[in-house]
């Protein structure tokens, strides 16, 4: 089992690239940090110096606003230096290969990556090029594991624990790097973890990480605390998993109807953007009480800071070596 | 009557969503503020730290070079972390709505968000869900206030006031936010505003709000004291207002000779980009003597900053609550 | 021949156009900042705030990925505030003239335009019309200077000097700006400077620059000190010089049994992105003892710093005059 945040010179958390390996007080450690930033946020001087002088680059090879804002604001709340490669003006248009990007960029002195990319392992493959810290933000079907932390933010400030909370986690369970990294995390910190999703959009194998399965929603739903919606990922699904928009807003689609079957206090997320009316009916999104989808975006900046901050702090000294 | 930098929750000045409403106080107690800009970008030490640690958004629908590049220099130079989001790279393709990405945008805490949009009312639309001082950087045909401001501003200096100058407005009158936002200031200040354009770019009811009406450039320019040039909007016009750009030249293009008509101290002004040879002649648009339109670009980095100043420092004090 | 770091009114380093017409001592002035830098770079505290308040663009009518981002680095690491305008969201869709964006930016009183531009001469057309200094990052197939100045800096710190080196520049030498400021700052320093290339991609007149002409890479390489690849650009080559990659490769592509001609400790270089397989063979491109390409990186980001920091350090004070 790869230790996400360990490398291989045995400096402890040098990188980010996933939730899966990630020792328990590792991701209490997150949170506790989290928890300051969302204070420091919440205030009116946002910004400290902590990490002033310091370079990061936002390397995304695939677009998203929401992801790549929250980064950038979290390095900036840092005092770093921020710096977006989108694809379109990169040079992956030249035919500049991953590594030989991430070795140039490395070759600048960057105290933290943050990438994102299609690939399921792209990420991790670029890690080993460089000296300075990597924080996957999404590869593939692999792993976001911000994502997960901030949900997992989200969470426990509401419930105050994660521990023996049921969580259903609902959809495109097949294409998606969040319910992965969910899975991960929630059941390293005790949830209990159940997905729910039609047979075509549900990894083989799926049972070994450690969750239910269920293929029918009612079913699944039956009192749990948390009920997380998937976005369905249009763009990913080349071939015809689902029949059609309508049906499966039908049999999956989170409306009131099918909430009521949760337990009377369960807690509404999503990862964002959402589809209204494909997985998530706008009433149940916006429920005022129970919907806690505002609250994720919020955590998310704060856990991003908090992962920032505590790569760069653990970083091996290189002061003195060429990259 | 909207009171456009008032909200609802009494907070005055929260958002600039336009001109129209404005008290003359206000429009004169931002020229004044700006003017103190004007000083502080011409020194070397452009940049304060009155707003250090605060966070900014650009978020641009429309592409705009010179906009987007101002109001982030504004930001900067007030010592706001500065983000862009152009809709290219934004989650826009993915379909999510404009609240909710107002609102995601305002869980991360954002002291400013600057909104250029294709449609009228989206702004403000915006503007009604989220806790940040919300500034119009131009919403359809609707209004680009701090165009009008910056006019104002560069009017001012020039001339020493703006009630009783004969300001005259040209060309694409029926397209042209700058036209509605410059028609609200100007005559809010006492200024004596004509429109003149063909009347196939002129929009019904235009009298209503206290203008002279010239579908005449020679007779419209008779002693004005300034002349304020509109920009041919060709990506605007999917019907055919204008029978030819030759023609539209002929009877409605600035050049020296229906100039002549104008006071002989008049001011030319374009809020650019230019197209030359269309709605103006270069021999025009470079007049050193008269034309102001370098000062417009130079006056709009101070009017912004004079704005979001403004906003931010009168904003709620919402430190405490979750956005 | 135009002093490129001098202007009409007389004030030494205003712009940096290219590297023709630089004396010796200017050349080697900046490098010798520039190994300042460097240390700089490698340390935690990267960023010093010499150039705070300060102000800067990055105007690139071309995309790309390297060296925009190594300007913004450079830039923001002295402390000024960076603003990237790529072409593709900028006003050129519009129409917009080249002059006018440049009078525009210059209104809102910068210090320093980095520009990238298609056409050569484009950048020193831009440069006469405003305040502040420019820096060429590439125009057309005219010049590069920065480019050159990092592969000097590179050479200086591996050898110890520039003068009576024997450095080959093989490839591409038609299209190619970078040989262009390579042969300028080599010839000026005492190098001896070979090109290498097919007769199709050599410019005509070439050898009046002062360097020997090989059209056969074999007997090009013979004893050199410095190999110098270019990128085979693909995208500019409109016409057919070449006759196939597999082709070009085989004649002038870098492989070990080339690169065995050279002296036993010459250096091997690419200014970036490599076409591996095409201009070089990925075995030479990584070699741990002579290939020096992630140097040049690094070496690029403390050149440009140098650069800015000398010409903002030296530009007239426009304090007072609006642009």
């Amino acid at each position: 089992m790869i230790r996400a945040m360990t490398d291989d010179y045995g400096y402890p958390h040098r990188h980010l690239l996933g939730i899966q390996g990630l020792y328990p007080w590792q991701i209490k450690d997150l949170l506790d940090r989290a928890d300051a930033y969302v204070d420091q946020c919440r205030s009116a001087e946002k910004k400290s110096d902590v990490l002033r002088g310091r370079s990061m680059v936002n390397l995304f090879y695939e677009s998203s606003t929401r992801t790549r804002t929250s980064f950038e604001l979290a390095g900036k709340r840092l005092g770093l230096d921020v710096i977006n490669m989108g694809v379109s003006s990169s040079s992956v248009n030249k035919g500049e290969t991953l590594i030989d990007t991430a070795v140039t960029l490395n070759a600048m002195h960057l105290d933290v990556l943050v990438v994102r990319h299609g690939d399921s392992g792209a990420v991790q493959l670029l890690s080993e090029k460089v000296n300075c810290a990597v924080v996957n933000a999404g590869d593939g079907s692999h792993e976001h594991p911000t994502q997960a932390l901030l949900d997992a933010l989200t969470i426990r400030r509401r419930k105050g624990h994660l521990d023996n909370l049921h969580v259903a986690i609902c959809g495109d369970v097949l294409h998606s790097r969040v319910a992965r990294s969910n899975i991960y995390l929630l059941t390293a910190m005790g949830a209990r973890v159940r997905v729910i999703a039609p047979r075509t959009l549900l990894p083989s194998g799926i049972e070994e990480l450690g969750v239910e399965v269920f293929t029918d929603m009612r079913a699944g739903l039956k009192d749990v605390d948390i009920v997380m919606m998937l976005r369905v990922q249009n763009e990913r699904m080349a071939g015809s998993y689902i029949p059609s928009i309508r049906e499966f807003f039908h049999f999956f689609g989170l409306d009131r109807e099918k909430l009521a079957l949760a337990k009377p206090d369960a807690l509404i997320m999503h990862p964002g953007p959402m589809n209204r009316g494909v997985e998530i009916d706008s009433d149940v999104a916006d429920d005022i009480e129970r919907s806690v989808i505002r609250e994720q975006v919020e955590m998310g900046v704060a856990v991003r800071m908090a992962v920032i901050d505590k790569l760069v702090l653990n970083a091996p000294n290189f002061a003195n070596g060429a990259a």
